[in-house]
């Protein structure tokens, strides 16, 4: 939770700077507001709700939803366009459990609505950058492409548009099962190792030429990329303005200091959502490229529609927390803090009870976390224990000895635990072996702060 | 959603420099262990929710129960005792909505498990203080009691155990009704205004008495009414060691310099819940008494035994975060700020697009939260009537003439509400009168912050 909280802060902190604005709605919303979004398998994956007037309901099971049914019941004079807003906030799903998949998970979804402007992608983009830069990551690449492009790839291999629907889907498994079985996919079909039939698409030999060779257009330069495209698609309808949308988008990048080793301009990009129709990105962790994209999204002018009979564009993009969450822990790149506690204060001599809230109440006035251990251990022992066990990494101990020598005892727990434990000299055990230090009872905030800033 | 986020945040702020831990639990529990802890209303009021295999599964309704479960659930080498956890969350009660009821919303919740100290109770009752400190509420009054001293006023009228649940039901009223309808249900009862029977308890004339001499008890002074009630439970048996437990919790907060004028020992106080057993205090706001104890708990020392079978010793206390935001925002102490931009950058040139993306990452960069216009609207006029809509405070214009001049032209958008647009100097106009300022271009993220600032 606490690494989840830090995490969710940092992105907030991000799309506040970029003065997005926070937007709570209900868990439960009306089940024909939820099932006519889904596809079949996401309606099956709706939590149901009972209410006391049997109302048919539901557990949200994604932000984007709601964001629509908002956008929907209120007009533009309520809730002036451009509206943008961030959430942050769990979804329901009754999939099956398994490991990093929940039934209830943290999605952090931010989303422009009401925005032509191509810089309203751009914005998505580099705030993706941003995101991925102040989370601490390590590196990252976003990659993004253009549902207006595979449009034009389908007009320069002559297949139609109900084709492209099976054609997006066949070539979204280009990452797992390669390119040999994607283009007999794309054909004829094929039997595969279990026995089972693929069915083929049944495009021709030379359609799938083409489909190569707009997918081998491959540069770590957005500029290249775009170059080679121009070229392939010279006799294609439409397509200079087309690639000049993505071309200004990326030259935008350019302009704010997001180069080609942050965005790439990569065309094998599809996603698999239906609702897209503009430019779509997602981002993946290049010291972790099998947690996959990490945080996805595309423009989506068509989704409010539904809702409201009127075509509202926008664009947007989603965060799965717990899943970025389980590649930075694996990654090490966040904390396991288990305490917002950072001196655990022992109570040692019950006679002693008003000096050991004096104490920490001083440490508490001083911003510095402190508890007080309030547990019915009487032993010093077992009350570092428990510090021990939520990784508090200061002790204050101060038992009669001390009261009477005007000092403190501090432990350092880390430090404590590293080392063994000695037993000959102890002047040196109290002064430094142990990791354990004293001070003057008056200069014990100042002390404390000392002793922590040597941790960091 | 600004507003309660900066609550929320605030209040999370002063528990975590106390050391509790955050926790999270699932929205849906098993129905049994939710309808278990309900009361009959209660009961009713929890939304039923449907899963795949078909369970018995609800939404909580409060955020103790989910407690109890996981304490229950986690031994005490998975989760060290004491476990001090907050949990800020939304819960569900299918209840009659109504003004400033709904059926939805977010509770703050604190509570140590595993503590018999009463400087357990103590730190509750500081963090009370110092919560509602740090909201910056204006008055407030922490009123503690405890369900040991009324145990005693039993004892003192000799009223069974039995009797004594209506007992502290009726005078839970106290402050509805009255002392003399009070007293009269107390004994035989009474016909009311609209002709129900309100049936009485049966208490004798002298045993009411001594409930009034009880409750006579009242001053300031917690020292005051500590001695008071020791004259007057003198030969009550228990009396000096129960009393004793409040005097030492009065004593520690004088210790940690929370006075009379913050927290006061208030007999009166009973608080509804059955499972209470030891201390019990709420907060009220004394600017703002009409909005009744927005801040309320008390120790439970066996609400754990119905799902562990043992007794966990237990205190804590609720803020519920939807109407003490009602409350701050009533007294005008919480702003309704509805954009997180500090700035917007107005589009007003097509061919100036790169320099209103450098100048929107500028001040980003800077730390200062901006929003460029991403809508549809070309007229400057429509841009400035959005950051108005908004309430963002300063717009920033930059057209042909400023860029031609190498100056930008800030509006502030309250001084330019508030006067009248001046036509005849120009001049003038541009520089003061309408809130309009102009800078050199250079100069953009230190001016800004300089106009921010005056606006503070």
């Amino acid at each position: 939770m606490l690494a989840r909280q830090q995490m969710i802060d940092t992105i907030r902190g991000v799309y506040e700077n970029y003065g997005f604005v926070p937007l709570s709605t209900p868990a439960v919303e009306f089940l024909d507001v939820l099932s006519g979004s889904a596809g079949a398998e996401a309606q099956q994956s709706i939590f149901r709700v009972t209410n006391p007037e049997h109302e048919e309901l539901g557990l949200r099971f994604d932000l984007t939803v709601p964001l629509a049914r908002v956008i929907a019941q209120y007009s533009e004079r309520e809730l002036p366009r451009p509206f943008r807003r961030y959430q942050v906030a769990p979804v329901w799903r009754a999939d099956k459990p398994d490991k990093g998949r929940y039934r209830e998970f943290i999605q952090f979804d931010l989303d422009s609505v009401g925005v032509v402007s191509e810089i309203a992608d751009t914005e998505i983009i580099a705030g993706m950058c941003d995101t991925l830069g102040a989370l601490d990551v390590g590196g990252y690449l976003v990659r993004f492409s253009s549902r207006a492009v595979l449009n034009l790839l389908l007009a320069f291999a002559g297949i139609s548009a109900e084709q492209g629907v099976d054609v997006f889907r066949v070539l979204d498994k280009l990452d797992k099962v390669g390119v040999e079985k994607v283009r007999r996919e794309l054909m004829n079909g094929y039997v595969d190792e279990s026995g089972d039939t693929i069915r083929g698409v049944g495009l021709t030999s030379e359609q799938v030429d083409r489909i190569e060779q707009f997918l081998a257009i491959k540069s770590e330069s957005r500029r290249e990329v775009l170059t080679s495209l121009r070229e392939l698609f010279a006799h294609v309808e439409n397509a200079p303005a087309q690639i000049d949308v993505i071309e200004r988008i990326s030259s935008n990048l350019y302009v704010l200091g997001y180069g080609d080793d942050r965005v790439s301009l990569d065309l094998s990009i599809a996603r698999g959502l239906a609702y897209y129709t503009g430019p779509v990105f997602e981002a993946i962790l290049t010291e972790a490229p099998q947690f996959g994209s990490v945080f996805g999204g595309g423009r989506y002018d068509d989704l409010v529609m539904r809702f409201l009979g009127q075509s509202i564009p926008a664009v947007g993009a989603s965060i799965g927390v717990d899943r970025l969450l389980a590649a930075l822990t694996q990654l090490g790149k966040i904390g396991k803090r288990k305490a917002t506690a950072r001196v655990l204060v022992a109570r040692m001599d019950e006679s002693l009870e008003q000096e050991y809230l004096a104490m920490t109440w001083e440490l508490r006035r001083a911003g510095i976390p402190t508890e007080l251990y309030l547990g019915t251990a009487k032993g010093v022992g077992k009350q570092l224990k428990y510090a021990d066990q939520y990784d508090i990494p200061l002790a204050l101990l101060y038992g009669g000895n001390e009261h009477a020598e005007g000092i403190v005892t501090v432990k350092d727990m880390v430090a404590g635990r590293e080392r063994a434990k000695p037993v000959a000299d102890r002047k040196e055990y109290l002064a430094q072996r142990a990791g354990q230090v004293t001070m003057p009872r008056a200069e014990l905030v100042d002390g404390i702060r000392r002793m922590l800033a040597e941790l960091e």
